[in-house]
């Protein structure tokens, strides 16, 4: 099972490798820059969680695999560029998968470490969503998630689901994989049924 | 006292939180994104002067009271929005009480670390001033602060004097608050007579 | 020796401060940005690097050396702007020294905490380029080095070596000079020659 969860988080490195990427090219930067981007995709929302909790070391600097998974995802980018579009459903699913699994290690590691449950769900979200922040940053765009999508709000809802399990003492590993499970189906039917929040903004644009 | 100094600090998140949030609104950013930047305003600044003195977990994931500010400061500014214009003026007076509350505090982590004097005021200012900084990297725009008001600068001035005062073994609250009520008061005055630096460019725009 | 490379290293704040000055100044900050933005150039890959390892307290905090010559390299470039231009080539001199330079000492940061090899590049990199990065996030540019110039690169590249060197159990000195001589040949001739990548993007402009 440990075994599962290690393949997933992989792919969900990837694809988010693979998604910064595509962001990178779209700018034109050069194969160095679309790498860097891709590699601060893949690994930034858990280097800003293990960075906030002081931990000796990010994730990535002790685990050399992380950088070599951004690497084949950043080449696998650059070669299967034109095909790309067409893998766009199956890269979204993984994108999701990612999601869901970085914000319940995310939380994991909040309840480890023992923070209070709002702190725990904080840093679900942040190792699920904010490597795509640190992504839109770099390439000096306002931050996708802040403006059309509900994602990050999927994550803050799947850790809020877990920290209550969690809280009324079912834990282990099934509990984790019906969180996972959760975050993954909403996400899906977001993006299946093209949801988004109601505006805040009153229609007339001279507002 | 203590509790005194308390409330004002949570009045500080809450006005970071405040002017957070309305930036982000005049991006028309989604509720999340609203409430992620109102968040990264009013703790971005403390949260880069612990992971720079890499203090074992940052402030707020300890203490969560002040996402449950950043969340209040968020529903508020969205409701009240219409009406903040009128309201302007008191947000800056809560901004500059947190601008000044922040540096001492700031400058006291310097000074407990034992770190020399020049980086206890410069922790002073990332603290105060820094929270904003972020805010405006968030949004994609040029950090307001680079640009045109003198407001890092009164947070240096004041750490500094602070500093001063603390070498010359003028130490306790009366000290604090003296130091506050200065960086308070510069502030209004530059705000009231709006003063700026003296630009260091010529004249002509061919330059 | 040592204080020969420390004087060098004095000599690459400086001139990372003057480089983030300029561009500050083109942007048209006024006189505290353009010094955030010099500090920020000059630190803020050996800041970076530090809060990834959770070093307690980076580097410059706890020596203010780095701070004042900072501030010096800012003052220079605000009063010698307009005489800069014929400086260029000096400058960029100094850039390169600092690139190389710091790029080891990032290295040796990785072999000193037993970093996986790759890891140990990365924070070379880190060290010696993402400076530059910070400076162009503050100022809302595209970071440079993503875009046209084989900067990052050659950091990697001589980082590399200078591992490959360690692990054959090559150290000292020495080493450290040459694989420092190597990057900064390198630097030297991609600039000289207008060296770039071969673009990843087809030649037509639809694509």
């Amino acid at each position: 099972m440990e075994e599962i969860i290690s393949y997933i988080s992989i792919g969900g490195v990837f694809a988010f490798a693979i998604s910064g990427a595509l962001t990178a090219m779209e700018k034109r930067l050069d194969i160095f820059g679309v790498f860097i981007i891709a590699f601060a995709t893949s690994v930034g929302g858990g280097s800003l969680r293990d960075v906030l909790i002081a931990n000796k070391n990010v994730f990535w600097l002790i685990e050399p695999a992380y950088t070599y998974v951004a690497i084949a995802g950043t080449v696998f980018a650059v070669i299967f560029r034109p095909k790309l579009c067409k893998l766009k459903q199956a890269l979204s699913l993984f994108d999701t998968i990612g999601l869901a699994l970085y914000t319940i290690i995310g939380v994991n590691v909040g309840i480890y470490y023992g923070l209070p449950g709002v702190s725990s769900i904080a840093l679900g979200t942040i190792t699920g969503a904010f490597g795509g922040v640190i992504r839109d940053i770099l390439v000096n765009d306002v931050p996708l998630i802040f403006k059309k999508e509900i994602y990050a709000t999927i994550s803050i809802f799947g850790g809020s689901i877990y920290y209550l399990f969690y809280v009324n003492d079912m834990q282990g590993l099934w509990v984790e994989l019906l969180a996972i499970g959760i975050i993954i189906l909403l996400r899906l039917l977001v993006v299946k049924f093209e949801i988004s929040f109601p505006s805040i903004y009153s229609k007339d644009k001279g507002n």
